[in-house]
């Protein structure tokens, strides 16, 4: 079985430009032209055309960003392989006009060679083209030819900003060369990357670890998100501080390498700017836009944050690759108005209720094994345990007097708001819906028996909750429907639904519903089980 | 060594909304407080306010929706529990103006409870507030409560949409409701998730694996990305047919559950337009939508297609998770313009030049296992059959009279093109580079010597190969200045200068810069030993 969504690893290419095709407002040359190329089909001859490109497995780069506000095209190499020169400059053919070409190329001898030679042919043939070298890598300090690597994307948005704007040639490289110049980039990944179609074993913890694999700076062992972040940033400072001024205002751009998930990538957005503090100003990502195929990993690429730097980069663009730019701020707090308890016993006294709710706490804690031993049979076994937990409750506000038993509305609402503070669980919650809706329907001047109906409602309407889907539904409900014959009615019709319920085999809710008929045959539901038990002793205590 | 980037594992869920606070219009509650919730910095109470949540681990869904045009807050569970009816209803009462309150909820019993009591409750305070519950999946067909899934997103998508625009809480109800009602959603995953700071085996492959982890509907092997496409298509497709009709023009949502890097996505995104052909109208992604943490997988959401839906999801929002929607079309597809070939032997003809390139490229095909064996003992030993390629294309050239030996421009664009064309690899686009700029140079007027220098120039700049970098440089560019005392100067030169190679032992380009010093020691670079090779032939010819 393939670990991963490929198809036949030659067409991977060919395959993501094609999806680009059909979805975005561009034209592609495939892999039957000698050409894998993305353009935009709404190129303005008045407009620097910006195009970048190398070898595939960087995606969103280059391809994915081909679009306004950012590149007007993408030639791409296969997998980790440089496009020819004929394959640039036909593109480079493709979208200049008489504004002119801006290449922007990472720093890999391949890429400089192909798109260098592109340029030259392509200035013999009358056309004006550029050439900027992305160069941010700092993994190797001594290395004269510094890998281009993430801070290539924020040259795009900083010379697509420009070109959009109609700026001239010389404006939008020299705009480009400077953000190059500019950008430090340093990676940590914990795996190294395989492509479509490989297998075997991957490289572990390196920092500075190569967008193509390239071996990084050493070994490391990161003992989670945090560290991680650190032993980058104690690499990557330094550089920043000596180049640019140890208290220089930052723009950030955090890149995912292409196996990390949204959740460590937030979890390192929140590391990296905590680490960073005020310095960071403007947050690019966290999003994959350098990425190494499924290279689980991550780079962090800093520059000098300026106002004019900081417009380039907040502007939209059309390309829904581009992630944005935040500014940074410290995080707004808000404080959650938690609910206010009941007033407790402010309505008032009626004396029968009072002895009816105490006999149902107290039936209902002496059947608690029983409940167990019915909810086990289908369940976790807990039900007489949660139950008794609401019994306890009530038993317990009865004895110091906060329950309001002469007013019906109030003592609902009470009621509602000891099981859900006791019982836990669903049961809790579904009583207590049961019961503050009745309450509603209380004060809105329904009867005991409409406000209870009502309350069911919302019990199926927000539980799902219905007679014949063995739930204590089945045994209120026809309770509610005999209470106007009185207290012992519904006790009764309450005993014959629960009983009921040992013959309901399919049920679509709750705990058992995925339950077989065997195993629900015979056994009667906990819950309904509870509202008889409980009704009964109510009933038979106004005796 | 963990695994992922992950710190306490407790603390994942207040970093992830750290992250979102310090970066987008939004405030938060963290842990402390007992709620963990993101609201909208910018709530404008004229506007229903678009509520959802639930357990987290799905990032993007719910936190990263929050802003302008999708939700107004999300109320964020710990992983994959719901949070509670406090913490819902705190949210709630933070949000709700005049135009009252919607709660988005995906169809899982304890959200479904939980939201439910939060909003008989907030009634209960005077708040207007309406339920919709989401249950997209079609995994189960006999499941009498499907699962919420990445059809949620549309809905929040939707909703915000119509609560932006003013909608009273009635309309953006039911604007949500309907599409609730019409998303239907089927995922495959090729293995199962794991929470922060777990560890251990993982599932394999499962179709309509639930987003946390409960069980699908069956284990499948498919054999790439398109067969999984297919699997997934085979059991989504007839129930949408069935709920919408044979033809219905579809909305496609296609999700990535965790897991899947770029590539994989678009080759994805292509499989699947291309199996739902013309009926594909709108794509939403692909993109983390909503996710099981590193689930490997993606689900695919289809709808009804019409232009009231397509408008709500083509307008953009603030939020940089949602990843816009587009419309699909057939690909449009450019034909590069390939390179002309030159006008072989158009101009004219000087028989001392063609005498001296014969004689140069009879040497160098002579040459070549010497040139192979210097090369071996620094690199891959292929020079002198890289260069033996070129010099045999040269004499080749020569006997079909191609070669224009009387017109030093247009022969080095002869020559330019046949080196690139033969050689391949970098000597070949060096060289080529090199070749087209003299040209450049001697049509724009300049002597044979000073556009001999402008090329070297365009070398430096593409190839960064300077004096003393161990490369063809080294004899060409001595050559060149001794080229106005005649062609055996220049041929000394050369060779003066390819001897030197052995001396240098530091370097920063090209094959030899990553060699220790003691390897390159007393060996000449090979394709300087080239260059002084074929002048001395050429001085020689001219006898």
């Amino acid at each position: 079985m393939p670990t991963r969504f490929f198809d036949d690893p030659d067409q991977t290419v060919p395959q993501m430009l094609e999806a680009l095709a059909r979805t975005r407002p561009v034209r592609v040359s495939g892999a039957g032209s000698g050409v894998m190329a993305v353009v935009r089909a709404d190129l303005d001859p008045r407009q620097v055309a910006v195009v970048s490109g190398g070898g595939s497995g960087h995606e969103p780069a280059h391809a994915g960003l081909v679009g306004e506000g950012l590149l007007a095209a993408a030639v791409c190499g296969d997998f980790f392989a440089s496009p020819s020169v004929e394959a640039v400059l036909s593109v480079v053919r493709e979208v200049t006009g008489p504004a002119g070409c801006l290449l922007v190329v990472k720093n890999y001898t391949g890429d400089r060679l192909n798109f260098g030679l592109a340029a030259e042919r392509a200035r013999a043939e009358g056309l004006e083209v550029e050439v900027v070298v992305v160069a941010d890598d700092v993994a190797l300090p001594d290395n004269p030819q510094p890998r281009g690597l993430a801070g290539t994307v924020l040259v795009h948005k900083v010379a697509g900003h420009h070109a959009r704007r109609g700026a001239d040639l010389a404006t939008v490289a020299a705009a480009a060369r400077r953000t190059a110049g500019d950008c430090l980039t340093l990676s940590l990944a914990l795996s190294s990357a395989l492509l479509p179609g490989q297998s075997g074993e991957r490289r572990s913890a390196e920092l500075g670890l190569g967008i193509h694999n390239e071996t990084g700076a050493r070994d490391v062992d990161p003992s989670g998100a945090d560290d991680a972040v650190g032993l980058v940033l104690d690499a990557l400072l330094p550089v920043v501080d000596e180049r640019h001024g140890a208290d220089a205002p930052l723009v950030v751009l955090l890149n995912d390498t292409g196996g990390c998930t949204t959740q460590e990538l937030a979890v390192l957005a929140t590391d990296v700017l905590r680490a960073l503090g005020r310095r960071a100003r403007l947050l690019v990502g966290p999003a994959p836009l350098m990425t190494s195929v499924d290279m689980h990993g991550f780079s962090l690429t800093l520059l000098p944050y300026d106002d004019e730097l900081a417009a380039a980069l907040l502007e939209p663009v059309v390309p829904a690759d581009w992630p944005g730019a935040s500014p940074v701020a410290e995080p707004v707090t808000f404080a959650p108005q938690h609910s206010a308890e009941p007033d407790w016993g402010a309505g008032e006294r009626d004396e029968a209720v009072g002895t009816g709710l105490r006999a149902a706490a107290t039936a209902l804690l002496d059947a608690r094994e029983r409940l167990d031993e019915l909810d086990a049979a289908v369940g976790d076994g807990d039900a007489g345990a949660t139950i008794g937990r609401g019994a306890r409750a009530v038993a317990e506000a009865l004895d110091a007097d906060r329950l309001s038993t002469g007013s019906p509305a109030l003592l609902c609402r009470e009621l509602a708001a000891l099981v859900e503070q006791s019982m836990g669980g669903s049961s809790g919650v579904v009583l207590s819906i049961l019961l503050t809706a009745t309450a509603g329907g209380l004060e809105d001047g329904d009867d005991v028996t409409a406000a209870l109906r009502a309350g069911l409602e919302r019990v199926r309407v927000h539980g799902d909750a219905e007679v014949g889907g063995r739930t204590m539904v089945d045994a209120l409900s026809p309770a509610t429907d005999a209470l106007p014959e009185g207290l012992d009615a519904a006790a009764r019709a309450a005993r014959e639904g629960a009983d009921g319920t040992a013959e309901v085999t399919t049920t679509g809710v709750g705990r058992s519903s995925y339950l077989r008929a065997e195993v629900l045959r015979g056994v009667v539901d906990p819950g309904a089980e509870a509202v008889a038990t409980g009704l009964e002793a109510w009933a038979a205590s106004r005796g």
